[in-house]
C-alpha cells in the first residue's frame, strides 16, 4: 500500500490514528470529508487503505462507518489504532469564554462534551462542522458562525488557536477506536493477539435468532469484544449484526464457528482478521485449542476409514 | 397529565409523534432544543410527559434518548408511536438547486439523504440544525448559512417555504419510532399487543454474558423486537443492552424472565410496559401462557405442603 | 411410622440398609419377598415405610424400584441409605470349591461377581434366588439345586455357612444406595444437605426434548447427581427420565425449575426431598441462593405495582 | 463373515433375530450361553459376528450389552433386527396351570410377565434359567425344578410342549431390539436411513455435563433415538452415557459433532454406524445437509485464501 486516505484535514483524530499507523509511515497522506467518500475512493482503487473511526468508548459504533463496510463491494480490515480522546476548548487570541455564543465542532465530538458545555456555557448554540479540526481551521480563516471550537490540542496548535479550557471531555477516559480498512487481498498473518469482525445478517424464516448465533460462538469458547445491531433498513425491527471476536479466522474454533454461522445465516460478511491493537493474547478455553480440534479430526478421519 | 414537552418546534417529525398520541389532545405542548432537555424538565416535575424518539428503520437507536433513560432518577414509557418518516428539500421561493451551496437539517435527517445529495447536490455543504423544523424555520427568517433546508413536509408549508424536491429520503419506507416518557407511577393496562422496555447491565466478573441473558428470555418464549448494545462509558468494551420485549410486566412468562435477570445481572432497568402501536397481539408460545404458569405454581404449591 | 417392610430375609443388604435406618429402630420389619410387593402393602396401608434398593454402583439404577415408583399411587422418598457391598461366596460346612456345580444367589449379586466366577468356577451354573440371604438360607435347610451361595458377610454367618471365598466382588468399592419410601405427607425438614428426586414424563408433540428439561436445571445452577432413562413401555423409543437432584423442593431454585418443568414436560412426577445420606450441603451457585430469589421477587413486585 | 454367535440354544428370541438377518443365512451358527461369552469369542476371532440384544421396550436397555460394547477391546454394530416379543406359558402335555408351582425363564422375560403371573399364578416361585429356550428344552429333558416355561411360542414347539396360555406379556406391543456386532473394518455403507452409536464419558473436571454434550447435536439438528446412563463403576455417581443418533458417521452433520465431543470428552468411543431396521429415512434439519456444510466449507476455504 502507499495511499492512505483518512478524514482531514490534518490534525483531526483519524490523522492522529494514521500517524499511529506504522505501514503508512512512508506512504501518501490523501484528506476526504466523510468516511463514505474515503470508503468509495478505496473501492474505486484511487488509494490503498483508510483509517476510520469504528468506536468510541463514549458513543458506541460509528454508524456510517458500520454501515459502509456492511454493504457496497467488500472491504476488510487488516489492523486497528485505539487513540485516547482529549478535548479543548480553542479560539483566536484575545477571546474569552463570555464571549462565545456558539461552538463548532463534529455532532460526535459534541455529545462528549455536552456536560462541560451545560455546566460553563449553557447558552451557546451548536454548530456541526465535518470535523473537529475543520472546525479550529474554519476559525483560523475566520469564516464560521461560531467563536470557539471543540477539537484535540494538537488541531488548536497546527491552527494558532489559543485553549480557553481543556480536559473538558464529559469522561476522562475516552478511547476511539480506528480501523484501517483494504481491499481485500492477503490476511495479515496470526499473532496470537487477533481480532476478527463480521457482519451476520439473520435468515428471516428461522427462529431462534441472535440466541442460535451467540452459541456458534459460546460452543467453540470464543469470546465477542463488540456487538452492535444496525437495522438492515428493510423495515422496523429488522437487524443485522456487526460483531468482533476474539481470535483469527485461521484458528480452527473460530473457522468452525464461521462455518456454522455461514449454515445458519442468511448472509455471514467476513470483514477482516488483523493483530489487536493492545496486543493482548486471546484466552484460549480449555479444550478449544487447535491442537485439540486437530486431534479430534485425525480421531474422525480414523473412524471413517474403519477404524475405532 | 396535563403538560407534555418534544423536540421542537411546531413542524419537526416529533411534534407530529404528539399530535398522534391521543391522550395530549387536551394538554399544553411545551417545546425543548433537546432530547436531554425535555427529560431533565420531566424529571424535575415542570412536565408531566416527553415524546422523544427512540428508534428509526434507517439509521436505528437514537443515542441520546437510549443514554438519557439508561442513567439518571428513573423514567418510564408508556406508549409509543411510529411516524412514517418522508423528507422535502426546502427554500424561500424563487431559489433553484442550482442556488444551494449549503443544506441545513438535523444530522439523523441528513444521513437519511446522503444518497438523494450525493446524485443531486454532490457540492453542497452540510450545516447541522438542532432540528429539521428549526433549518425550515430559520430559512423564513433569513438567519442561516444555508439555502435549502431537508424538513417534514409539514414544517415547509408551516414556514412559507417552497418545496425543489420531495422524497428525497434514501429509503422510501422509513419509519421513526416515538415514545411517551413518564415519571414512574401507575402502569399502562394490559392489553394483549404490549411491549416492554429494559436496560442490562452485565456482571463484569460472570462469564457467558448476553447469551445468559438471552436464554432468560428464550427459556420462556418471549420475543425480541430491538437490541442495542451501548456503553456504559465506563471503558472500550464494556456494554449494557437496551432490549423490548413482546409482552407485558404483568405477564407471568415476562415476570419471571426478569426475575431471573435481575439474579444474574448487575443491573436491570425497567424502563415501562405499553400498548405496541401497531396493536400486533403478542404471540404467546406454546407451554408459556398465565394459564400455564399459574397451574405450575399450584403444583408446586401442592407438593410443598406435602400432596404430590 | 411404626411399620417398616423390606427385602428379606434377615441378612439381605436391604436388612441391613433397614438397620442403618434410626427412626425405624423401634418400629416393626416385615419381610417381602420383592420390591413390588413391599410397595404395593405400603400402598395399601398395611406397612408404613418401604426400605428398597434404588441404585448401584456397579449395576446402575435398579429397575423394578424405578418403575414401581415412577407409576402407580404416588409414593414419595423419605430419606437414603448408602451399604457398602461385600459378597462371600458361602456353603455348608465341609464344602470345597471342587464341589460346587452351581452357585444361587440374586441377579444383582451375580452381575458383580461375574469376573471371579469366571476366573475361580468358570463351569459353575448360575441359579437366581429372590435375594442373596435366601440363596445363604436355603442352603442352611438343605432344599436347593446348588452348593455355594453368593452373600453378604452376616447372612453367612445368620446359617451356619463356612465362607469359601471373601471379597469376591469384582469392584471392590461397590455401594449401594436403599431409599426409605412412604405415602406422601409432611415433607422432611431442609437440612442444607438434601436431594430431590423426580421423574419426568416429555411431551410427544414438544421438540427439543431432554435438552431443554435440562437447561431448566442449568439455568439455576442445579446439579444433577442421577440420570436414568427408562421405557415408558408404550413404544420404543418413548422414555421418561428419573433424575435425583441437589436441593430441597422448598429451595428457591429448586421450585422455580420444577414449576418450568411442569409447564413444558407432559407430566412431572415428584418423588421426593429428603436428606442425603452423605451430609454433604449443596453447592449453591452464586447467584442461586433464596436470598437472591427472593430479592428479585421482591424487586418485581416493586415494578408491578408503578415502581422502578 | 462367515460364523455368528448368537445367545441360544435355537429357539431364543436372539435366534429368531439371527434368522431374520440376511447376511447370516449362509453363514455357520454358534450358540452360546452369555452376551459376554458370545463377545469374548468375537475378539478372539473365534467367530465373525454376534447378534446380541440392546434394548427391550419394556424392560429398557440390556445392561450386559452395554457394559460389554463400552469396554474392553473395540466391537462395532453393523446392523440391527427387530424382534416383536410374544410370550407363551408351555408345559409338557398333561400339565394344567393347577400343577404349576414354579416357572422358569430368563430374569428380562420374567419382568415382562409379572402382570399375568400376579392374575393367573400368584403362588408361583420364579426359576431363573439362561434364556427362555433354555426353559423349554429343560422341560423336554424333565430335569428342572419347574413344571412350566415361559418362551417363545416357536421355543414351545420345538421342543415339543403344549400351550397353556399365550400372549401372556404385560405389554402386547413389546419389541426387542438387537444388533450384530463385529470387529472394526469397512463401515456399511450410507443408506440415508442409518443409526451412530456411540459412548460418551465425560471429563471429571469439566462442569456443565450432560447438557453441553447434548448441545452438540442440537446445534446440528441431529435427533437421539436412545440415551442410557451407564455407572463407570469407579464411584456412586459416576456416570457414562451409550447413545445413539439418526445418520451416519460419513454425514458431516454428525462428524462434526463428534469431533466436537471428542474434543470435550474424556473419552468417545464409537460404536457403528449401520442401517436402520426400520428403513426410516433421516429426517435432515433445515441447514444441515452436507450440500449446506460442504458450502460453508468452501466459503471458509475462500476467505482464508484472502477473499470475502
Amino acid at each position: 500500500m502507499s495511499r492512505y486516505g483518512f478524514l482531514g484535514p490534518e490534525g483531526t483524530f483519524t490523522s492522529m490514528a494514521l500517524d499511529a499507523w506504522q505501514p503508512a509511515a512512508a506512504g501518501e497522506r490523501v484528506t476526504f470529508g466523510s468516511v463514505d467518500a474515503a470508503l468509495t475512493a478505496l473501492r474505486s482503487g484511487a488509494i490503498d487503505g483508510a483509517m476510520v473511526p469504528i468506536e468510541n468508548s463514549v458513543e458506541g459504533g460509528v454508524s456510517a462507518t458500520l454501515d459502509a463496510l456492511a454493504s457496497g463491494e467488500p472491504l476488510v480490515v487488516v489492523g486497528e489504532v485505539l487513540v485516547p480522546v482529549t478535548f479543548v476548548l480553542a479560539a483566536t487570541s484575545g477571546t474569552t469564554l463570555r464571549d462565545v455564543h456558539a461552538v463548532g465542532t463534529h455532532s460526535h465530538a459534541w455529545a462528549q462534551v455536552r456536560g462541560w458545555m451545560a455546566a460553563h456555557l449553557p447558552g451557546a448554540e451548536y454548530v456541526a462542522t465535518l470535523s473537529t479540526a475543520s472546525a479550529a481551521e474554519a476559525l483560523e480563516h475566520g469564516r464560521q458562525p461560531y467563536e470557539a471550537a471543540v477539537c484535540a490540542p494538537a488541531a488548536a496548535q497546527r491552527h494558532g488557536l489559543e485553549v480557553l479550557a481543556s480536559g473538558i471531555g464529559d469522561m476522562q477516559a475516552a478511547v476511539t477506536r480506528f480501523v484501517l480498512v483494504a481491499r481485500p487481498g492477503e490476511l495479515p498473518a496470526r499473532t496470537g493477539a487477533d481480532k476478527t469482525t463480521v457482519v451476520l445478517f439473520q435468515r428471516e424464516d428461522h427462529a431462534g435468532g441472535l440466541l442460535e448465533l451467540l452459541e456458534q460462538f459460546a460452543a467453540r469458547g470464543i469470546n465477542m469484544t463488540r456487538l452492535e445491531s444496525r437495522p438492515t433498513k428493510d423495515s422496523m425491527g429488522s437487524y443485522c449484526f456487526s460483531i468482533d471476536l476474539e481470535g483469527h479466522v485461521l484458528d480452527e474454533r473460530l473457522g468452525e464457528a464461521l462455518m456454522g454461522l455461514k449454515r445458519i445465516c442468511a448472509e455471514v460478511r467476513f470483514l477482516g482478521s488483523y493483530p489487536r491493537a493492545d496486543r493482548q493474547r486471546a484466552t484460549v478455553a480449555p479444550l478449544t485449542s487447535d491442537a485439540d480440534f486437530s486431534a479430534a479430526r485425525a480421531w474422525l478421519d480414523g473412524i471413517r476409514s474403519g477404524g475405532s
